[in-house]
Order: C-alpha cells, then sequence, then structure tokens
C-alpha cells in the first residue's frame, strides 16, 4: 500500500476534512469495546456519497485499508484500524433526504443517528422503533445489524432496512433494495449489505421503514422473587402471542445498579420493564391486563403501571442508564459485554447456567436482556490493569456462546462480530462460512474493506 | 455436458426415481405461466439432502445444468429447463421435520406445501400465514420469495424464513442462518438465497417462521362506485396503522368473472375483501368499525360482515378462485399475469395510469391485488393462437412494469424474475446487477444452477 500517494490525491478534495493528527487518530482507534485500540493512518469527514466514492477509488487503486466509522459505539473492535490505513468518519453526512409520512419510510445519510431521526419525524406521527443504548448512526447499525429494546415488535435492522447506497470496494456506487414493501426481483444485495460490517463496502445512504407513532401506550415493571420467574413470564408472555412492545429482562445485580446510578428505589430483584402499544387504551389495557396476570402467576411480587408520559420517562431512561449503571459499581474498570441469542424456549436454561457460571467467579457481573428477543447481555466489570480479569471474562464468555449456539442460538444477537467473535462465527456456521469467503473474495478481491472483521479471508 | 455419464451414476442410486420418460420430461417442461415449454433429460425424485447432494455433485462434474422444481406453479418460467438438463423435483421430499409451538417455527424438507404445513400445525394454534394461490412447496416460495393475501400483517417468505439447508452447486451442503429470532452474527446468507430462484443452489430443507392463530377474525366486503375509492381506502387504511391482516382489491371486470364463476353475487364494481386479526373480540371490533368508517369516505356503498368462518371460507375461497374464474371468462385462453408493487402512495395514480392503457386495449383483462402492500396484479387473456395478442399483453406489462419503477416500485412483488423479467431486473437495479452477477459467479462458477433464470450471466 501506498498511503502517502493517496493522502497526497485525497487532500485537494477534502482539506481540513482529512487528517493525520494524533488525537484524530486515537479517538478513531477504538470503539467501547475492550479491544486493543488500533489508530489509522489517517481520518477523513467527507459530505457526500461521490466524495467517499473518490476516497475509495483512490484506497482501492494503491491497496489501503479502509475502515468505515459513524459514531464509534461499536462493542466488538469494528472500528479499530487493525491493519491502519483510512478511517472514512461518516458523522457529517448527517442529512434527512426525504421522510414519506404516507409510504412510513425515510431516506437518510448514513451519519443520521436514530434519535436524530426520531426528533425530525415524531411531528409526523411516525417513527423509528431501533434504539441501541448509544445514539448510534444509522449506518452502522445497518452494519451490525443492530437491534434494540423494541425489536421484539417492530424488528431489527434487518427488517427496517428497504435501501441501500453502498460504494463498492472498486469505487463504484450502486442502490439496493427499493422503496416498494416487497419484491422478488433480484438477490437481495440489502440484506447482504446489512450486518455485512464495512467488509463489503461503504453504506453512505439508507431508505429504513417506519412505523406509525401508537395511539396509546403504557409502560408498567414488575418484580420477581427468582431470575427464573421473571424469565418464564418472558417466555408465556411472546407465546401467548401479546403484541408486547417492549419487555426487558434486568437481574437484581443490574437493578441494584440502577437504583444507585439513578436514585431510584425498586427492590433489588430480578425484574421486567414492560412497554405496550396499541391501536386504543382499551386495546392496551387488555394487553398489560393479561401480562399482568402471567407475571402473578410466575411469582410476580408487584406489577407497577406508568402510563404517564413523564414516569414512562423516568421507567425506560433507568433501562438505557443500565450501561453506565453497572461501570459506576466499580469506578476505572472497563466493561466487557457479551450477546447472546437463543430460541425463546430456551432463555431460562440459557440464563440459568449462565448464572450459574458466574456464581464461582468473583467478576461483578450484570445482566440485562431484551427478553421477549431470547437476547440477554451480560456486562463483566474488569480492572483493565488485571489482564487475569479479561481473561476470566472471555473464558465465562466462551462457554456461554458454546451453549447459546448448542441451544440452537447465535453468538451475537445484535453487537455483531466485528474482530472480537471471528471464530464464533466459525463456530456458529461451519461450512457456511465458506460461501461467506467466496462472496467477500468476490466483492473485495484485495481486501481492503475493515480488514481483520467478521470473517477470516 | 456428459448427460449420458451423470444418468448411468445416478440410476444405481435413485432407481425409477429418475426419469427420462417423455410425459415425465413434458410435465417438468413448465410451470403456469405463458413461457414456452422446454424439457429437461431426465427428472429426478430424491427424498433426502443427501440425495440431491449426490445428483448435484454428479452433475458438477460434468457441467449438466439443474432445474429445482416444486410444485411447477411458477408464473415466469422458472422451471422451464432451457438448457435441458436434469429436473430435481423435490414434491417427495415433504416431511415435516420438527414444529416448535413454544418458538413458533417449524423445520420441513422443501417439498412441504403451504397447506400442507397449516394442516398439520393448526391443532397446535399456530398458522404459517405466506398463502400464494397456487398450494406451492415452502422451497419454491422461498426461491422465489413468494408472498399472498397476509403479507401485508405477516410478511413475505423473506420475513418468514429464518433458516436453510441449501445444495451448493459443487454439491456441498450447508446450513444458513438458525433458530435465534435476531443474529448479527455473519452475512445474511438466508435472504440472499431466499429469492435466488435455484441459481444459487438448491433447497433442501427450511427452518420458517408461525404465528399464533389469532384470538379473534372477522373478515368483510366493501363494493365502491369508483376503483379510485376503492384504493384510496386502502392507502388511508395502511396510513392509519390498522393491523389489518388482508386486504384484497378486485375490480368489476374481477367480480363479475368470480360471479359467474362461484355462482356468488356481489354488484359488479370495484370491491374490496378484509379481514381483521385480533387478540380479542373488541379489538377486531375496533379495527373493522375503523375501516368501515374509512370506507364510507372513500365512496364505500356497502360494508358487509362476515363474522362466521363459514361466511368467511366463502369470501376467501371467492378471492382465491380469482384466476381460474378469470381463465373461465375465455374458454381456451391462456393467462398472462403481471405483478408489479409500488410505495403505497403511489397505488392509485399506478392502478388508475395502468386501467387507462387497458381501456384502449381489446384484451379481456382482470385486476386483482394485495393491495395493502401496493402490490396488483393483472391477468390478460390471450389466444393461444394468436401472437399478436401476447404481444400486446407483453406491450401493456412493459409499459406497466416501467411506470412502478419509476413510482419508486419493483418489476416483481411475488412472482419472481424466472427468465420473463431479467431484462427488467437491469432496468430496476442498474449497475447493482454487477454485484449480482458476481456473486453468481463465485458460487456457480460453472452456470449449472438454474441456467438463463433471473440473470444475464
Amino acid at each position: 500500500m501506498n498511503i502517502h500517494a493517496v493522502l497526497e490525491e485525497l487532500r485537494p478534495l477534502l482539506g481540513d476534512r482529512l487528517s493525520t493528527a494524533d488525537a484524530v487518530r486515537e479517538h478513531h482507534s477504538k470503539g467501547e469495546g475492550y479491544h486493543p485500540p488500533a489508530r489509522p493512518d489517517a481520518v477523513v469527514f467527507p459530505t457526500s456519497t461521490d466524495e467517499v466514492a473518490a476516497i475509495v477509488s483512490a484506497c482501492a487503486r494503491d491497496k489501503v485499508p479502509i475502515v468505515p466509522y459513524g459514531a464509534g459505539s461499536s462493542l466488538e473492535g469494528h472500528v479499530n484500524a487493525l491493519h491502519g490505513g483510512i478511517t472514512i468518519d461518516l458523522s457529517r453526512m448527517n442529512t434527512l433526504l426525504r421522510v414519506s409520512a404516507e409510504d412510513m419510510d425515510a431516506t437518510v445519510q448514513a451519519g443520521v443517528t436514530h434519535r436524530q431521526l426520531n426528533r425530525h419525524i415524531e411531528k409526523l406521527g411516525v417513527a423509528f422503533f431501533v434504539d441501541p443504548g448509544a445514539d448510534a448512526t444509522l449506518g452502522g447499525m445497518a452494519s451490525t445489524r443492530a437491534s434494540g429494546t423494541a425489536a421484539v415488535r417492530y424488528g431489527t435492522m434487518r427488517e427496517a432496512v428497504l435501501g441501500l447506497r453502498v460504494v463498492l470496494p472498486n469505487g463504484c456506487v450502486i442502490s439496493t433494495g427499493g422503496r416498494a414493501r416487497k419484491s422478488s426481483s433480484g438477490y437481495d444485495l440489502t440484506h447482504l449489505f446489512v450486518g455485512s460490517e464495512g467488509t463489503l463496502g461503504v453504506i453512505t445512504e439508507l431508505t429504513v421503514r417506519l412505523h406509525p407513532l401508537p395511539e396509546a401506550v403504557s409502560a408498567a415493571v414488575c418484580s420477581f422473587a427468582t431470575l427464573e420467574g421473571a424469565v418464564r413470564t418472558v417466555i408465556t408472555t411472546i407465546q401467548y402471542g401479546i403484541p408486547v412492545a417492549r419487555i426487558e429482562l434486568l437481574d437484581e445485580v443490574q437493578i441494584d445498579a440502577v437504583n444507585k446510578y439513578a436514585k431510584l428505589d425498586y427492590p433489588a430483584m430480578p425484574t421486567l420493564f414492560f412497554e405496550f402499544h396499541g391501536t386504543s387504551e382499551r386495546h392496551v389495557i387488555e394487553q398489560a391486563e393479561t401480562a399482568q396476570s402471567i407475571c402473578t402467576e410466575h411469582g410476580g411480587t408487584s406489577f407497577q403501571w406508568a402510563t404517564k408520559p413523564e414516569d414512562r420517562a423516568r421507567l425506560w431512561r433507568a433501562r438505557h442508564d443500565a450501561y453506565y449503571a453497572t461501570l459506576a459499581l466499580r469506578p476505572g474498570s472497563q466493561g466487557v459485554t457479551t450477546d447472546v441469542c437463543v430460541p425463546i424456549s430456551r432463555l431460562a436454561d440459557c440464563v440459568l447456567e449462565t448464572k450459574r457460571d458466574l456464581a464461582s467467579s468473583s467478576l461483578i457481573t450484570t445482566l440485562v436482556g431484551h427478553a421477549g428477543d431470547g437476547n440477554f447481555h451480560l456486562i463483566y466489570l474488569v480492572d483493565p490493569e488485571r489482564p487475569a480479569e479479561l481473561d476470566e471474562a472471555k473464558r465465562l464468555n466462551d462457554r456461554m456462546v458454546k451453549r447459546a449456539i448448542e441451544m440452537g442460538g447465535t453468538c451475537s444477537g445484535e453487537h455483531g462480530v466485528g474482530s472480537g467473535k471471528m471464530l464464533f462465527v466459525e463456530l456458529e456456521h461451519g461450512d457456511a462460512v465458506d460461501v461467506m469467503r467466496l462472496i467477500k473474495r468476490a466483492i473485495d478481491p484485495d481486501n481492503i474493506m475493515n480488514p481483520g472483521k467478521m470473517i477470516r479471508v
């Protein structure tokens, strides 16, 4: 690679939107995960698809690695520039290009974040419901097939993305998908690029699906004597087909953390947070009443409703603070976050066996889950100065991932693979990884797109 | 290619499940579309994935073309053996391998049909809601990304397929996807194979998503003074976010055909058929009342409820008979079916401009639509002995497809590309077709899988 030639070519195009400053490179050397940082040689801040195409074309000619970068909230080392090269920071491509409340879709540049999008479209009576904890960019969310608390009802980025604009590794620009709600025309390139983590091209624009703001909303919190009771409540709620909008599980350690962090007073017990969306108040009440009776059957010791917007906001703020609340349990520690997902019928087994593993570990660990999807996270708090603690967290995670895969689940529910889970992808998908490699090599023969991520080429 | 060597190799394995009989080859030379038949050299009837792998391996060695065949209900020439070779008829792979009402999923062999699956799972309180008119096999439905009347609420095969077992063009067997409800692990091969029309491999097993049978169901029919009123009712219903399970449009010609065919007496006017699913009777009534008021606003002249199962069955039988009812309007004619899909906001424009085109044509044409998805079909009745009529149907279809694409829509909502729409795929997807070609060549370098379909290699 000849990085200098590329930088000389790009400087006239980008001016001060090309940086080789130490602080900028350092900032772009890592996400929020535990993975060792790795700096790019330079960072560029394009504002249009054409600029991205020019950057990629220059890199392609000299085989310079490219790392696409959104909000930097990756937890699996996606944005660490393992082989140097150029990081393309898309955060300045943050224009909403088109919103249609009629068709319930929007087209945005890849640097638009999910909260930014929702602020703009709320007044139109529509919402975008994929809500990872960080205010991630939609491009980054598409790249990791992200989801969040409302996926149980509204789906993940897999369901939310209708079409993409992508700069290919050779600098060509293509459009995938379209605005029709369904299509049987051609290979489904949209779904191929969603979740491809920047290894096949740079997503520069997205068309996403919106949903009507619900006519009626209510929320509820319920504490449980046992974690098993809480998990079995989730399973039954899903199996009854209650169209719950959110159903989140927090274990007693996580609740304690949230209480301390936000000065709240939830009982320090395994807890479920619910949200119900309906076409009418009656419809919401029906759902909540059914959920309440399921809670009671499974040892729920309280069922507090929150119908007022401010009460609901406080409740969900507590949930969204979970990660930072956990970190505050041990100041100076690094959070190591895990992310398995299993068929809902196996969720209790997976959670309880995992908790038994934790009982013999000295690490402080919280559990929080998008339980309605069969997806849950542990956050291990490790001291960055003590490598043995990270090793212990990895050992425990390894056991949990293998358990989830044996149960028909996946090594990653929503955080992606990055550099952290490449071996798990092979364990999970077996020979299908050979097909992934064929595709990677066909589209990116020089392996310039985010090398060292997703699959071993 | 050396077809004889392949047949000699396979005969001991398959015995009388390998046929070169004229009648068998003729039966497998076409689907239900208007495309000229083309016979394979032989037809095989495997009963296991291992047998399919052996068949494909033998064909691969001698570069013999392979055509996967399900129920033969393709409308776009998918199963016509344009280059001869071996047709793999999967209809004897019709075993339900696993059903889980708890996880609402099932794993089936590719030859299981959607009605067969529903007959088996109904007693478990779950249903599979993708329902093309023909009793197609699930493998075929996955291959064409099929949908049906309930896609507006429950999605298409794109949403329904969780994972696949696929025999690759080199004879290797892979599994894609999994049973977790979401995953961020690896490239999304499941969605790549769904809709690939047998051009990348042979689907031998599928894991599909089920849904709870609704607690409450009702249906309704409403006639409209104008087609525009009917279409605008659909648009408003969708934009209100009413979770309608089915909303089907039939024009006055189609209604007349249905009346004659099934001795019914619907007013010969543009008509909507509705079905509502809910968690309770109240919830269903709420939906239906809202829909009724929308109908009234748009000139609906009646709104007849059908709450009894037998009344609903009669209503939907009328809808499902639409194709055969149309054929009966002109005995001996061939139906040429079209299939565009546009963003819902453009549906009225697309339908009305298309109807204006028809006004200047002498062909008898019916219109039926999964209007809630923005998807509608015309059926042109042409005399097979008069090529000018087929030319006329193609000319009209050409105009309609281009119109749909200009409106942000797609050349195929659910029937697929086959050999019939390859040029439209290029028009719709532009340079993205180059990426499709890269993938095709990487996975099937000798172009043995269903050659002459989907994309020009």
